[in-house]
This record gives C-alpha cells, sequence and structure tokens, in this order.
C-alpha cells in the first residue's frame, strides 16, 4: 500500500505465534504436525524454503507450494491434482487464515506454516519463521546441518539483516511500487547505496557475516537472484543489472550453485508472478522473455576467498521427489 | 494501434511531398526557407538531427526542438520561451499540420519538415527525409560532408536497412505494445536474432555497409542508444543490455563518440518521454534513475577494424549555439 508521499508502506503485522521446542504459545516443535506453505515466486518464502533445505527439515515438515499468480483472493493451490493442496486440502490459503481468525483482516501471505489437524495457520511471520527453524526445530536438523545462526554472531547478523532488509529485501518494493518520483528515487539511491556497501564487504569475504553461510545470506540471496529477472525492469531498480555488479554477481552465482539455494528457484515462477500479478504497474501482463539465464551456472571463482560454506557440516543432499524445480543445465 | 492478435502496426501513411533540387513538388530545396522540428526523445526523428549534422546543414535549415512529453494533441514547444516555436510562432506541432490540411486525420509526428513562409508541414516521411538531406541538399553541404547514401550501395544499404527497420527500430515498439504475449514473443525473438545477426556483421567491420558511415548506421544507432535507457526496462526487450552485447555494444559507443551522432543525444528527454507519455504501459509515470551513463565515453577500441568515418571527408564541426545536449562528460 502506498501513504502520503507515495511511498510504499509494508504492512508488517503478522500472526506471530512462534513454533517452539518448549510449546510456551501452544504450538510444540513436532515432527508431521505441521506444513509449510510457500509460493516458489515470492522471495519472503523462499527464505522458508532454503532453510528448509539447509536444515534437512524435508521429513519433518512438509511443504505445500502455492501457484505463481492469484487473483484477489490470494494464493492459490492451482498447481496440485484438482487444485487441492493435497495435505490440507484446501484450494485457497486464505481457508487457512480464516480456520485461524474468520475475520482475519490482514493480507494473505506465504511463507505460513499450518497446524495441519485444526487447518489453522499458526504463523506467517517470516522473520522469525526462520530463525525458529534453526533454533527450535535443532532436534530434527539432518546430520551436518549447518549453523546458519551461530550465537557469537547473532548481532552482527541482525545488524545486517536489518540494513539489507530496509533497503534491498524491501528497498525493490519501495522503488517498483513508488507512488510519486520522489519516493521512487529515495528508495533507489538507498537500494543501490546499499548494493554498493554489500559489494564492498564482499569483494574479500565470501560470506556476509563470518566464514561460512548465514541467516544474512539466505536473506540477500532470495532479492538478488530475482534481480534481473524483475526487480531490474519491474521495479525500475536499473542502475546496474546484478549481471553488471562483478562482485554480487559472483557472491549471488556462488550461492545459486550451492545444494539449498539455486534448487529453490523457479525463474519462470518468479516472472510470473510479478509481471501478472501487478497489473497496477504492466497493465498489459506481458511477461518478458528475458533475461538470459545462462550465466548461473557458469564459474564464480569464489572458493579463493576461502571459507567454508557449511562450517563443519555439510551441504544437503538433492530435492527430495515432488520438490524439484526446473534446472538451468542443458 | 494494436490489431488482431494484439500485435503493435504502425500507421505508415505520411505526408509525402518531397523537397527536391528541381522543387517538382513544388517544394524546392532553398537556404533558410524550412524549418525541421524534431525532439530529442525520439528516435525517428533523431536521424534528421544526425544527417543535418554530418551533411553541415544548419546554417541552411533550422530546426525547432519540441519538449519530451505531449498529451493527446502531441508535440509542444514547451521547452521554448512563452512556449513557442521563435521561428514558426505555434505552440503546438499540430497547428503546422492543420494549416496543411485542417482535416489532418493522422498522427502529429516528429520529425517534420516546415515551410516557413506557409507555416504549414511538407513533409513527416521520416524514411525519404535523411536521404533527400542527403540527395536533393547536396549543394548546400558542408564542405567534407560524408556521403551518407553512396551510389554503389545503396542497394545493400536498403535492404539493411529494411531488416533493421522491421525487426529492430519498429521491432522494440512491437514488443513494448504488444497487447498479447504471442504477439510480444515474436517480435522479441526476431528483434534477438537480428541483432545476432548484426554482431556478427559488426563483429570484423567497423560499420553496416562498406568502410565509412552511411545512412545504414543512422538508422540503427538511434535505436541501440536507447537500448538500455528505455527499450531493455519499457519495452521488455530484456535478453541483455546493449551494454553486454559487446560487439554492439562498442559499435554504438564508437558512433556516439563520433561528432554528429552522441552530440544529439539527451538521455534525460528520451527517457522522460517514453515513461510518462507511455502510461498504458507505465501507469504511474515514474521514471527510472538509471541506467548508469558512465560507460558511453569509454574507448571501444574500434579504430583496430579500420574504416573511414567520414571516407575522403571530415567530422563536422561542434554542435551551433541553441543545438547543444546535456554532456556526459565529468
Amino acid at each position: 500500500m502506498t501513504a502520503d508521499k507515495g511511498e510504499f508502506k509494508r504492512d508488517q503485522n503478522y500472526l506471530a505465534d512462534r513454533i517452539t521446542a518448549d510449546g510456551r504459545d501452544g504450538w510444540p516443535v513436532e515432527p508431521g504436525r505441521y506444513r509449510l506453505v510457500i509460493a516458489r515466486a515470492c522471495p519472503w518464502a523462499n527464505r522458508a524454503s532454503i532453510v528448509r533445505r539447509l536444515l534437512g527439515l524435508e521429513d519433518v515438515l512438509s511443504m505445500g507450494i502455492c501457484g505463481p499468480t492469484h487473483d484477489q483472493r490470494s494464493w492459490t493451490f492451482d498447481l496440485d491434482p484438482g487444485g487441492r493442496d493435497p495435505v490440507l486440502g484446501i484450494e485457497r490459503l486464505q481457508e487457512a487464515f480464516f480456520k485461524r481468525d474468520p475475520q482475519y483482516p490482514r493480507g494473505i501471505t506465504v511463507p505460513a506454516i499450518v497446524d495441519v489437524p485444526t487447518g489453522q495457520v499458526v504463523t506467517n511471520d517470516f522473520k522469525q519463521m526462520t530463525l525458529d527453524l534453526s533454533l527450535e526445530w535443532r532436534a530434527y536438523h539432518r546430520e551436518g546441518a549447518p549453523d546458519l545462526y551461530p550465537e557469537p554472531l547473532r548481532d552482527e547478523i541482525d545488524d545486517v539483516a536489518d540494513k539489507v532488509f530496509r533497503d534491498v529485501n524491501n528497498g525493490v518494493y519501495k522503488a517498483g511500487f513508488a507512488g510519486s518520483q520522489e519516493a521512487y528515487e529515495e528508495a533507489y539511491n538507498a537500494l543501490f547505496a546499499r548494493l554498493d556497501w554489500l559489494s564492498e564487504r564482499l569483494a574479500n569475504q565470501r560470506y556476509l557475516v563470518g566464514d561460512t553461510i548465514t541467516e544474512a545470506d539466505v536473506r540477500l540471496f532470495t532479492t538478488l537472484v530475482r534481480f534481473d529477472a524483475v526487480y531490474h525492469g519491474h521495479f525500475k531498480c536499473n542502475r546496474e543489472k546484478l549481471t553488471e555488479m562483478p562482485v554480487l554477481w559472483a557472491y549471488t552465482r556462488d550461492l545459486f550453485q550451492t545444494p539449498g539455494f539455486g534448487d529453490t528457484i523457479d525463474f519462470d515462477q518468479v516472472k510470473e508472478h510479478y509481471y501478472v500479478v501487478h497489473r497496477s504497474i504492466n497493465p498489459t501482463g506481458v511477461i518478458p522473455a528475458g533475461p538470459d539465464l545462462s550465466g548461473w551456472l557458469t564459474p564464480h571463482g569464489r572458493e579463493e576467498l576461502g571459507g567454508r560454506p557449511f562450517g563443519d557440516g555439510t551441504p544437503p543432499g538433492p530435492p527430495i521427489e515432488g520438490e524439484q524445480v526446473p534446472s538451468l543445465a542443458a
């Protein structure tokens, strides 16, 4: 939505119950009880799908996948046979929000975690969600799962993630949905100033914080991977393409080629979502055929900077049946 | 306008009287009699402003410059003091079309050449216009003016220019104004196939036809120079940016740095025109702040391919007073 001076304001009120090891909010961690609902298109949901993969939670936390486009009543399970999520039995994610609160007044958003027995959404608070997957679900992590939120680095991760949220993750939306030239330019300037800052930070270190992949990298990745496909043109974030920012392009490629990252990305669904759903800024609904994606699998050279992607752990195996995305490999 | 299957159709009916040395259409070449009306934004008008510079016709054919934006009644002289062209004394180019034909039924377009004494548009046929500047105004060319349409190469120039018109000059519009996904993809594919063909052709020869700058180069340049600023994003011509197509990027930079080309380009006016006027595809009217333009003045290395830019002639001098564009030099 757009406020006074035409700037985009994200409603940041979410269902904020937490699923915890001790179940203090009434939602104890329990294998098989919950279902994570995402859409491949959505960068906020993408955080959760990546972290779930990296931590190897596929067997204890199932995943439902909404299609890329939606109408006023929001996300649907149109990719599933019969248009229904096979576990929740619903056609629209809205139904699970209304089970929780028949008067639910805010946006129907992904990612959401649904309590399967009652069909209610427990939380759609994407910021806390991935941290809880790291901290509260630890008993169910795969062997070799990385520590994405290591205790000594949390302040630094939070600090970087805050800057990245404001100027980059949400910044691209502020540029794209600006209702005035002034609001747009403010967002554009903050975005590229932050990308310059990130380029400098990442020029000589492989990951954002410490020498391993952390939550901070997950959060930056989900925006950068969509940059040229949607934000550059559709949201007018066009000082350069990602492919023209050498450090960030290599950094994002490095992550893309790391198991758990690129194997969650479906570029066609990403483009379809933004260009079809946002008729207010793309009235024709025509989806660009570009950009050329062949660069994503090219060597990035970032190994030379050292770093230990998974720390003392190991990479996850391949995606499970039903969760594969189209491959970019020829 | 958009036809059956959603494809963009350009109305190609123009006022087609010709200004000739022998005056056979009633409009003889005559120094000081006519005024060329352009807009810096418009690629079709840009052909005429470049050719006029290259041939040194500034003193015999004056030039009026419309502002970048316009309303339903089309181009205006809003950049001029009082909002009136100082020579024609009119506020809207439309007035000169109506002087010629009070019922003038088609688009009010630039470039147009106006007969100053009567205030009537003589021609807005942009394809013939530049050829006539080369052929019919020869007696008034500057010393050292190049031959942009050399007799032995005309068939080849016409053939290349036809392909470039269909797939590139007009092709970007077909992509941008496509009313259906199918029409868009057809235009996109033809555009990039032609750009690949052009890249191959220009890999080992400096100019499109022969070893000097010709009309064919002028016509290709006016689209390529606008590619990243508008066509890449606004018209969804986004397989790559021009800056990511090495041969074409160096070719366009080479011409940009040649007197008579880059000194006719005003990137701000170009962007303002497309993003403000085309509300049907950019409802907010927000103008992108990018792309970064700093690359335009970097070395292109094309001298190594040989070629004689002006043949036996010489480059034109600097633009005359009142016709300068903002410089990209720091």
